[in-house]
């Protein structure tokens, strides 16, 4: 079958082997004669693939008991003033601004009348970078980051370590990398699936109970963490056949030996790239040498127009998925956990041609 | 192929020849070498199959540009507090109670402080009807009902006349039925997928734009309905493949002749298992007549025992999602647009069998 390379940024390549399991038990269900999108989210049955995807989670990172695992709705965009509504406790919320997403999760911060500080920002350097020395307060009521930044395409090498409860918005390289939570004091860890966890439509939710609890009275009943953390987050009826692709990826990711495994790869993927673009003088990347990310590689030909010729030619050549966002421009390589080193060394020679024919 | 029949309240059975297409194009749309759910929610794909289903939707109810068409997440639940929060104008909102859905909508009107009034409610008789005789105020800031109760099996014969705008829950009666926007003050008409138009994790939500321009700078931006008509539901990454579903049940139900081929279907449907329960003494049903749901038929054995039997019963011979409602008890079957004539045929004569060997 002809599949093409897919460089998309969100939604994004799904592992094939993933997608042949869903779809030979598409109209049943491990042979129960209905499709898992057709039943109860409160029977057995999806009850049982519901708790061991939680299971899974927990165990990739370490997620003790004093967490809750959600699968919610709306996507990073609803957190970002859920955040706030939710964890706010009348003290100060520290923000650092990476991009377009802490960018939007802070003018969130700022319609909920909270008291909010952005203690840190590249945006002066056209957020090429995560921000040297960050200092968050010890007793704010949480730090915020966004740990992969998709359009600029920054990434913390590391989360920073604080006194304060951190809140990690990880849509973008959600599933990407090892993470133990007894590690990092995180407050919650959250991320849309749709990089690296299956179709658009779900958000992986994980909070520590006791910050849930803080919310106050006004908050509307779906938008409270604790309605979800008390209902399983089977309050109303949540994204069953996302839920199903979720756990698939998970059971994917067991197979290419975990995370540790996955993280390896990641790298000398996004090494293979880089490299090749550092030693061209023709490719430039936008991001700065140590804020680099794993996930997105952004970066440039000589101009806008040979930007629009690479696309198309890209295409031409069965990869899809490289232009640019819309925001920064340019070219933009998205290579989640289901695009192969192989995949990106076939970008690689296609990218060197390119730039014999227009260099 | 063994499919079972699936008589579940939600999510609910979906026509098998709409898994079949999306089974069969599951790894490659239309042959061009990607899921559908592994590309941009911008591009030009996602793009024209997202327009056609909007226009597919204005087509069946006849909805004039004066409203928007959007694909939401977070259920009927998130719409709950939605609607207060941006259709409330400083007057009053009207609420007519005839289940948990409506009492849960009118809870979170409560919770958003605003001025509202239950003007209607079966609550006395158990939800058992839907109230005769409920007066709106034409100048409210807008009348509030939910077309169909899943719970209790009633449903609104015909949505109300209103001076002042309405507003209606249709989750689990979304497409089963004639509704020509022109005939009524629709101010937003809404609904969950997850019953008559795909898997879960999809609200339909059809707005007059007017209503939506009410909204205030408090509201945060993901939950106003501006933000959304304005970037025609791509604010943030919407769910898909959901969308994706829900397209092809639109085909499917052209295919079948349109909303009044569906709604005479429907009709005969719930004739067929209405009458033999009301020719039965062993079966009782709960809704009163002249409020009797076309798609959820709550009924009883002569007591708990038995309905426990029966829907053991039932799953031994090949049908499931009988059971009632947790907070009704009983039993209750879902019959839905992808529920055919022939599988309620095929119940009753179940029903009957039960009855021989129980009555």
């Amino acid at each position: 079958m002809n599949r093409v390379l897919n460089f998309s940024a969100g939604p994004s390549a799904i592992p094939l082997s993933v997608l042949e399991r869903a779809k030979a038990e598409f109209t049943s269900y491990k042979g129960m004669g209905f499709s898992i999108m057709e039943i109860s989210h409160r029977g057995k049955v999806f009850d049982a693939l519901h708790n061991a995807a939680i299971e899974k989670i927990r165990k990739f990172y370490n997620v003790s008991d004093d967490y809750a695992v959600l699968f919610l709705q709306g996507g990073a965009t609803l957190q970002f003033a859920q955040v706030p509504m939710n964890l706010y406790n009348g003290g100060v919320a520290q923000y650092v601004n990476t991009g377009v997403w802490t960018t939007k999760a802070i003018k969130e911060a700022k319609i909920q009348s909270i008291n909010y500080e952005v203690v840190a920002s590249s945006e002066e350097t056209k957020f090429d970078r995560i921000p040297e020395n960050i200092k968050f307060s010890d007793d704010a009521d949480y730090a915020y980051i966004c740990s992969n930044n998709t359009i600029y395409g920054t990434q913390y090498a590391k989360l920073p370590d604080t006194k304060c409860p951190l809140v990690v918005d990880s849509s973008s390289d959600l599933l990407s990398r090892e993470l133990d939570f007894n590690t990092k004091n995180i407050g919650m860890f959250y991320g849309g699936a749709q990089k690296n966890a299956g179709p658009a439509g779900i958000t992986l939710v994980i909070i520590r109970k006791d910050l849930a609890a803080r919310v106050k009275d006004n908050v509307p009943t779906p938008l409270r963490y604790t309605t979800q953390i008390e209902a399983n987050s089977l309050a109303n009826t949540p994204p069953t056949f996302g839920i199903y692709m979720f756990d698939l990826v998970l059971d994917w990711i067991n197979e290419q030996g975990g995370l540790k495994a996955i993280h390896e790869l990641n790298k000398q993927k996004a090494k293979y790239l880089y490299d090749f673009i550092d030693n061209s003088s023709f490719y430039q990347a936008h991001a700065k040498v140590g804020s680099r990310s794993l996930m997105n590689v952004s970066y440039t030909t000589p101009n806008a127009d040979l930007d629009a010729l690479f696309v198309k030619e890209a295409e031409a050549n069965n990869m899809i998925g490289l232009k640019g966002h819309r925001i920064l421009g340019g070219l933009r390589a998205s290579i989640y956990n289901a695009v192969t080193l192989d995949n990106v060394k076939t970008l690689v020679e296609f990218m060197k041609e390119f730039e014999r024919k227009n260099g």
